[in-house]
């Protein structure tokens, strides 16, 4: 039985292509390793390449490519900032569209916690204030909790 | 400002190391593009190595190098079938570790949606029953609604 239940035309799922998936697409732009533990060390705080490289512990080769491409694509934007004595430079902050992606990030964790790390995880996310255990769950919208097992996919109302 | 605030011994990024990061350690496991998008077809109900090739749109070779990868993991598991007059042959379903990839894969699909397909995306997930749309939502476990910057990073508890 599938997961998802295909409904209407999307039934027989040998009829249709997936070429406008929107997963796909947003792994166009975040499909590699090395973006996501930039975009962790960007919610984390780094703004300073040198920051990105110590921090995500990535080559500076790689750390260049990587930010160049997540500003390209708006996730990051190049903020100036100046060090005593020193001439200007860029740092890199969080777009809307980049702490957006922090539900897959959280969603990643919560699953390596559970299924991968040895220890259950060392570390936790926390809701400022009430100090609630954070996690990404699968909601409707009307507020209620979903399974994988309740999901049907259907062309967009418009 | 960082998005998410390091408390405690982590409030110092430079002072620790990422070395048993969840997400990166999730990463590890499901970080190739081709892993989702076989996922994703799991989900949509392919069990057949034939059904997973056409739909992904991926060659046989990574086809079959992927859905080892996702069976030695543990989130496909080998279910044998058995076509009239054909000798049983080995399908592939969803277990546990992977239905609960659900919610990441939800989770890229909507920020998709949102940040890059240039249409909204042609499918929506609902939740069955109530057809509501569906997301992945940051919530806390006192089920508050969790904006990207209430945020702590905190040590586990024990």
């Amino acid at each position: 039985m599938a997961t998802i239940a295909l409904t209407g035309v999307l039934a027989d799922r040998d009829t249709w292509t997936a070429d406008h998936c929107s997963m796909a697409a947003a792994l166009g732009v975040v499909g590699k390793r090395a973006t996501f533990l930039l975009l962790r060390e960007a919610a984390y705080g780094a703004t300073r390449f040198d920051e990105f490289v110590r921090r995500a512990q990535l080559s500076e080769a790689v750390v260049a490519t990587r930010l160049r491409e997540l500003t390209d694509e708006g996730l990051l934007e190049r903020v100036p900032y100046r060090e005593e004595g020193a001439r200007t430079r860029q740092g890199y902050e969080l777009t809307e569209k980049g702490r957006e992606l922090l539900v897959v990030i959280v969603a990643l964790m919560r699953w390596g916690d559970r299924w991968v790390a040895p220890d259950g995880g060392r570390v936790d996310l926390h809701h400022t204030g009430c100090g609630g255990r954070v996690e990404a769950r699968l909601q409707c919208e009307h507020d209620h909790d979903v399974e994988p097992g309740d999901l049907e996919l259907a062309v967009r109302r418009r």
